[in-house]
């Protein structure tokens, strides 16, 4: 999808930045991240994608380049004087925790987002994890979405329950690991948080993210268990979330159906193959060396991975 | 299955114990257990089932009973001079972890397994968590067996590594935890352990139990990814792995067919199932009171659960 000349499809606002991440397979400094990179890298091979975010002056020409070669819309990219947000963290040696080891907002931390008007009429959009006050402020101006999804983070939880809360009960689908469901809606499994989160807090779906053992999608009545793709090298899981998000959210404004309990499965395992392509490398390495022709393949695989009985299996 | 008159179709060798656990839930004083008392009451649901164990004098009258009334076998069961193995055990609050408190082996230490004659033409054969060199002592005495899976422990991937991969190239199947599979093949990554226990060792199916994540079935060029079923409450872990070989050999010896990819994913989806059932209560609680009008209701969930597409999912 290499038209920016059109209205997107899909808006992504999000955290733009410049990352230096160590992992037990090596480091990398300063490579472009953040959300809003991470999810238009992946939603870019589905559909016309435009950002919402904030850089500085010193964001680099080649990574607006790489962005722009993805065919990703960066009109509502906005340049501030100042340097571009940075951070830098660090893993444990079985990838399964971080260490924030510095965050420097700089101009994010002024980040208001303004929708371009070009971008009001896109039906579908995806609020990458930044702070629900201003998550709601780009739900007002963005009244004519098909179809919402939102992310967050153990921070809001702690210091902005109610703000998050009213964002949930304003979109369609949020994304949560297993422990911010269970921390927001102080339950502690995690069916009893997402069924509070659908009854409560008033979201229709609920995203259950367990990383390299996949998502769970709960829905009222609906459980849908999608496992991860079985990978050899795990070298950076750093922004696999936003891109399993951008998947999904590309896939369903690729197919632009309403969407339902099908479609969005479907459109979650698409986010999971994503996903998988992502955390292969270090940053948006792999994902951006990625072709449509190995992610078909990736997808064709997966579903031979997770077939497990043809047709159904029964107690005789 | 009730008839214990008959050749016992899955003969099951492993521990007899009785077990005091405490978990976040609660706990309970010498609840009977041990690796071929949670196999077998799990497969008995499914086939004609027969134990060879070891118990001492102190062996409860109920606790045998409770194994008769399932129709499980028990002419392999001796009862020796002297008391029952006893193991004590606490989990950890998020329950991913166990510290054992105290193990007194007693008869146990000096099992050493006879198969009945009668068992000795029985087609399913599943060697529980025992001394590698008594499982090797087991085989030799069942030549006929059409399907034989084995389980393993670090202990004897550290004490009698040479012993367990004689073990492990004899058998059809071998089950081992992530980590299990990983510090015996001395391998960093699932794929590369298990495509080393294929390659190397000589076992056709290796299935990595990943506990709350499910588990995944590889063969040559073959992958299969079958997640846990989904829980409301976890109360006790204790027995979930035994509980799921016996529910996988338990189909398999029901169904007696050779066994093949697809029958064996069907076999480990009803062990998963049955897994289920087990760490609802404490010890065997649960899976006792398990009816098999439940296991069929569960099964079929499931599947509802795994199932992410209808029919085929591409990239148009």
């Amino acid at each position: 999808m290499k038209s920016t000349s059109v209205r997107p499809d899909l808006v992504i606002v999000g955290s733009v930045a410049l990352d230096s991440i160590t992992t037990p397979y090596g480091s990398v400094e300063e490579e472009i991240g953040g959300s809003a990179v991470y999810a238009s890298l992946s939603a870019s091979f589905l559909c016309n994608t435009g950002i919402v975010g904030i850089v500085g002056k010193d964001f680099p020409e080649e990574a607006r380049l790489l962005l722009k070669q993805a065919g990703i819309d960066l009109s509502g990219l906005v340049t501030a004087n100042g340097e571009t947000f940075r951070w830098r963290g660090e893993y444990s040696a079985d990838m399964n925790s971080r260490k924030t080891l510095e965050t420097r907002l700089n101009v994010f931390a002024d980040f208001s987002p303004e929708i371009p008007t070009r971008y009001r009429t896109s039906s579908y959009l995806f609020l990458g994890n930044i702070d629900p006050r201003l998550q709601l402020r780009v739900l007002e101006q963005s009244p004519k979405c098909k179809f919402v999804a939102a992310d967050t983070m153990d921070l809001w939880i702690q210091t902005a329950a109610d703000n998050l809360h009213e964002v949930i009960n304003a979109v369609d689908l949020i994304t949560m690991t297993d422990h911010e469901a269970c921390l927001f809606t102080k339950k502690s499994v995690i069916a009893d948080a997402a069924n509070s989160l659908i009854s409560s807090h008033g979201v229709k779906y609920v995203l259950i993210k367990k990383g390299e053992h996949g998502s769970i999608l709960f829905a009222n009545d609906y459980i849908r268990i999608i496992p991860a793709f079985p990978l050899a090298k795990t070298r950076d899981p750093t922004g696999a979330g936003d891109v399993f998000a951008g998947g999904l959210l590309g896939y369903l404004a690729h197919e632009d159906k309403d969407p339902n309990l099908e479609s969005i499965t479907a459109a979650i395992v698409l986010g999971t193959i994503m996903a998988s392509f992502c955390v292969e490398d270090f940053g948006i390495k792999a994902l951006a060396a990625t072709r449509i022709e190995q992610i078909a393949r990736r997808l064709d695989a997966y579903q031979h991975f997770v077939s497990l009985y043809p047709p159904h299996l029964a107690l005789s």
